[in-house]
């Protein structure tokens, strides 16, 4: 099982997620890319951490959005959204590469997250994009737009779950805002060990449902997100589970 | 000899150089690349359009400076502006690739072309940010710190000169505002002739002063830009001079 | 009858709409404030322009979006986008005020002008925008949700029409892209005769429709669009309607 | 005796300064305007905080520099800067104003700080930013081409003074670097002191050396910021000094 967290999420003087603990506990990071976070001394500098980590290294592509840090949903046309999902990549791999690594995949940021993974026409951007650049593998939930898009594109797409976000029985996210959509550290915990060890959550009914994942996503910002990701990894290592990028 | 022009000068619903027209006039394109100029789908179909007449890709890397169109000089700390020009050349890598060519050469554009000029210390930073991104060429004028620090970064230099900008009798421009600091078109003409089968100049007083160029700038911009482009080109080929991308 | 057009849509080095031109022929200039499009010392320069020439100066406001030229709806927060709205009234405000003149109205730009005619939420946002600016008055059309969120916020509106958009015979405009969405000038100069003498367009079905307007929109950008804009105020001149700003 | 410090230096997702702590210490809030920090929406938050603290409020107007943090000298033209001076201001004035209080006066951020102090057209600039928006007041230290510029502009001045910044004998600051640049946290508790009580510090040759301050500079950012601030407060409020803003 991989775990992915995103990474290099300050701009210049902001800092956001602990770049440094991340790398120890992650075995894929979705590097910023400039669009929503991540100027080039950030991206070059967690290149290199990410490379002598033997971390795995995405480009996590947002929309062109500083002041809402990629979380609102814009209408862009998607000759316009591919080349800007192109342009993003393209700057990480020189750090990538640089470093003596490579940009092994892609993964949308926030609201381009949700948006592709729902809109036909954003999702078949977003995968035009990655093929531009060469990229051949993208993280995303499966059974979404995204996936159906990257997979006509002659991409390969590796399936993510949540650590901590609830499911509903048909293997969907509960809504943000709704009762159980987030879940507490230690459950977050059960439910990583729960989809590496048996491909399956208990969904918020009670019921027990399967959710294929290659990687676990856990999130780096946060006051206590850092520890709540190192639990999951230490809990999978105790438990004998293999944790490495996917391949 | 060959010609080298700015591309690619618009951004978004803002258009400034005549890329199609310019494309059938020199033979090196200095693509920009966002910072002052360039939305990701301009990059692209500039790049397209270069590759398809056959037109050599230099990128046109720039202090990040949308509003004043990278021409106000900034104090960029080292560090930072390597990491900016490397972003910069990845961004553009991408859609040359894409488009079956490549980035044969880092050219700096406006404030920075002049501060790398003179200032050590941010040549060295360009010709970093240069070599992070596997660019093993750059553009600019003979003599100058980014000539020196470039050869210092084992990096190649092609020497260029201006057709429509007068020379002291040292080989340095006459400075902008100062008499004779811009030429007529005819007189453009004719100074692009002379550097391309003399490798001299006739400077502001008199004297005959060699010019060591392996590429001649023409301006794209400007009501009447493209006319003394073409009308260089044309007298260029009158003259049997070969015009073809350095090598 | 007010004529209205979009002015000081360029930024930085680059231009588009021109001003002087406009300012002759409109009595209200919606000023771009730097979100889609102007640069301060455009804003400067038009609202001295507009002052000087005794055209009524207003805030066109967008979603923060040079790169899309603020036409890609967004789903900003209404809580950011009321302050976004607020800030761009303000930063105007400045030059209006230091010209003599005031910003006497706000309209909405682009995609920000459709999103807010049918959310309920943008709508009111932008009707709070302008409330903390201390505007009292929007630029809309007269029916969508803009209308209803800035009366329901105690603000004026002045209802808008288009001389050069086709009209459905229930008063809303022919969706871009269908068959009679865009009328050819000479159809433009009827119809703003028709709707400044007689308050009635003829529909695309050849009924005859009311529009309540106070003011027609002409447009500023595109090749033929000056000459348009002047021939409408010229018919209107001719038949002795006046043309003046709304109060 | 007045205390400033910086607000309101977030962007969006990224927060920087402890707006709530530091205003229970300072008399005088500079509230960046957007464009090296500050949305729209954190403008407004922090004028409404202040209003209610009845801490005065003042536009720290800066470069365009969101990804250098206004820290990178730009060689912005007079007239550009004195626009992009007032945009700012005027952005700021609206929250200030619907908050129920105004801006009092306006302080150059970081780098735009240190080149006005030594450039007399920035400085001019500035100041014409300043007249431009209907500010008559400019906070600056003493002595440096900004105190002139604005005098000359008809502004008033007034001087602050840095609790946490070694001094020279003649006045200036020690330059960054050098020894005795910065204070100490109970060095700098005992300068402001002298600063309140003596108008005088000991500069780092041992001399007393006056400083002429209607206002001292603390801040806000980095680990101890606001323990250094509060201490600094305290200690002037147990010595029975007024902590009230300059007028």
């Amino acid at each position: 099982m991989d775990l992915n967290a995103d990474l290099g999420e300050g701009f210049g003087r902001w800092e956001l997620t602990d770049d440094t603990a991340l790398l120890r506990i992650v075995t894929s990071a979705n590097v910023a890319c400039g669009f929503h976070a991540g100027d080039p001394a950030t991206l070059r500098r967690v290149c290199e951490l990410a490379a002598a980590a033997g971390v795995r290294i995405g480009a996590q592509v947002s929309y062109r959005d500083l002041a809402g840090f990629g979380r609102r949903e814009m209408d862009v046309p998607p000759t316009e959204l591919a080349a800007e999902v192109a342009y993003q990549i393209g700057a990480l791999r020189v750090f990538a590469e640089a470093a003596g690594s490579h940009v092994a995949y892609v993964k949308p940021h926030g609201a381009l997250y949700h948006r592709a993974g729902r809109d036909p026409a954003q999702a078949a951007a977003v995968a035009e994009g990655a093929r531009l650049a060469g990229i051949g593998l993208v993280l995303t939930q499966r059974g979404g737009e995204l996936d159906r898009a990257a997979a006509a594109a002659g991409l390969r797409v590796a399936g993510e779950a949540f650590a901590d976000r609830g499911y509903l029985s048909d293997g969907r996210l509960v809504p943000r805002g709704a009762p159980g959509a987030l879940l507490a550290p230690a459950a977050a915990v059960l439910q990583a060990l729960d989809l590496a060890a048996h491909g399956e959550v208990t969904a918020v009914d009670g019921t027990r449902t399967p959710v294929a994942a290659e990687s676990i996503c856990v999130h780096g910002d946060g006051p206590d997100a850092v520890a709540v990701a190192a639990a999951i990894r230490a809990a999978l290592d105790e438990r004998g589970i293999d944790v490495e990028a996917f391949s």
